[in-house]
């Protein structure tokens, strides 16, 4: 397997944008190729988690690789609902490490806010089991079922609100950022009910964005040391833990082997917080924090910029927002600014990062160690 | 580059089917996995062009693969509108191939005709460029364009039509078509007007059905010697010429360099002939056939079943049928047949076959070359 390089990185601002679609990638796309020094990649990776149902478009692949002005080079799009962005990666990766191309551009983005939030909702819900969905479950509603665990479990409402207040903290400082205002821990506790006992700022908003990378054959400043990815059933009824993602375990314990190092040599993570729980989860899933810790280690401000261990300096989907599709590769985005020391204003002292990204209700889920050079 | 073997291959009958897709994906998945010898994949790659509309159902790689039983094994999807089959094949050969993964399941289905005709022809032709679209253009509407340039070039009628009774009187001996009656030149130049010149028997059915193979780094009896991805631009009136396909162009040549031969050692070929004239185009894309010979070789019987090469001895899209995310995966299997003696009523001398797939009205095209072992 041949090493494989992030030459280049880019994202949009994230909120609600304006544009098309295929514009808001042709700015990620030609920023992470202008970051490279690659004037054309040699093929291209595409996620978009719903284009025919959110903007009526198909063959999105060829569609985007056409607006980007590379018609010629081989076109795929990639897909695994909300995870989409790291499964592109996933697959540029492969073409790479198999010698297959030398320059890959992966691209992901989605453009949603232009439909009502219960039709974002009904597509988004699409990727629960369809038995589970014929009962009404929309993703916050099991997402709520899950947080309903948690708290069972020793969780405390004040550690799930505190992440909001550091992820939108840390949104504050970062320009591509959907909000940059931050919360209290009041203003979380006592925010609208969505999903008991799951409050408005808990939960991820509603964006639009797009992201971009170009992996390379040849040596650049940033390296992928590992990458897995994990999965699980789809039905959230057939598993045996609601508590722990089985997916996130079996992608880092992936991830960690290829490295060849372990969780202690992170520096900093992007952690798939679409829900402030999943959070807490994941940081335990991945081993960054010891099992039942969590909680307390954000509480105690652990994971806050100038922490132990800083999580989302992005500001997290919570505050950077959850362009879905993009998603997967603005985290991989953050990373790399972070461990080349681009991130102002956010800027970590960071050598080694991970990014996790979840799909689904973490039935397709991806841990991806990124060190510098 | 590790070497990659297709191991198992399987597919359903293709037709009007009253199964889900997830068990039309099933019984095909099981089946290669049974031919292969593998009890379980160590990863999937699913082909669905579009479950979210054609079923409502998102996230539909884990859907599959829950629905499988193999809901641990990490599982993506992979979309390239009617290529789709062909392209989830070359996104496992590259995670093979890369010595990420040793036994790769791919899967490919579509389930269609519980939709009318209009929906489906209106989902399908999502794959065009929207400007094209506005104005009102279909998958026949542009494929009509093509004949008209194609025959102005000089191919008749007659050629046109023959690839139909040639696939017809091959589909007749496939246990699996969805068309086993034979049609004759009258036939089908008598036939309903579709999109001027192309009349009903020019073009393939709306299919359900599903197909699959397992990709090894483990030495099997049927090997990838050849892929290749070839695009082009989104929108037809971009292009310098209408008569062949610079995405299937590119993609052969890719295919011939990685296999180290040329079209002259294929035996037998599978070639996308969602309308007749795409066969003639593609025979000639390929270098199968000299330049604007393909015509006259269908005439004379060449592509015949026991002509010099046989071209679609499994009725091809027109008489197999055309489930679109199943149909790149269901030439593979026919070519894993024919090569290893297993096209029961059909089989030809091959040791060496050739997969054509077109995506799109030839947006985005792939070759796979499979040779005996």
């Amino acid at each position: 397997m041949l090493d494989v390089w992030v030459a280049g990185a880019a994202m949009t601002r994230v909120g609600k944008r304006t544009e098309r679609l295929q514009d808001l990638m042709a700015e990620a796309a030609h920023g992470a190729l202008r970051a490279a020094g690659v004037e054309a990649p040699d093929a291209i990776v595409v996620a978009a988690m719903n284009p025919e149902e959110f903007l009526g478009d198909g063959n999105f692949a060829s569609n985007a690789a056409s607006h980007l002005g590379f018609a010629q080079a081989p076109a795929l799009r990639v897909e695994t609902a909300t995870s989409s962005g790291a499964a592109a990666f996933y697959a540029g990766f492969g073409l790479v490490a198999a010698g297959l191309r030398r320059a890959v551009l992966v691209v992901g983005g989605e453009k949603m806010t232009h439909l009502d939030t219960p039709r974002v909702s009904e597509l988004i819900s699409r990727s629960i089991d369809p038995y589970e969905r014929s009962y009404g479950a929309t993703m916050p509603a099991l997402a709520g079922l899950v947080t309903r665990a948690l708290m069972a479990n020793g969780v405390g409402a004040r550690e799930l609100a505190q992440v909001a207040v550091k992820n939108h903290a840390n949104g504050l400082q970062n320009p591509q950022a959907h909000f940059r205002h931050a919360v209290t821990l009041d203003e979380v506790l006592e925010s609208r009910m969505v999903a008991d006992p799951l409050r408005l700022l808990h939960c991820c908003p509603i964006s639009d964005g797009a992201a971009a990378v170009v992996l390379t054959a040849r040596r650049a400043a940033v390296r992928v040391a590992g990458i897995g990815q994990g999965s699980d059933t789809l039905a959230l009824r057939h598993r045996a833990a609601l508590t722990s993602f089985k997916a996130t375990q079996a992608a880092a314990r992936e991830a960690f082997a290829m490295a060849g190092f372990g969780p202690e040599r992170v520096d900093v993570a992007e952690i798939h917080d679409a829900f402030t729980p999943f959070e807490l989860i994941s940081l335990e899933d991945t081993g960054l924090v010891p099992l039942g810790k969590a909680g307390r280690a954000t509480l105690d401000g652990e994971t806050a910029l100038h922490g132990r261990l800083p999580v989302n300096p992005s500001g997290g989907l919570k505050a950077r927002g959850h362009p879905l599709a993009a998603t997967g590769l603005a985290q991989i985005v953050e990373c790399v600014w972070q461990v080349t020391g681009r991130a102002e204003g956010r800027q970590t002292q960071a050598r080694v990062a991970l990014a996790h990204s979840i799909g689904g209700l973490a039935t397709n889920n991806w841990v991806t160690l990124l060190t510098a050079a």
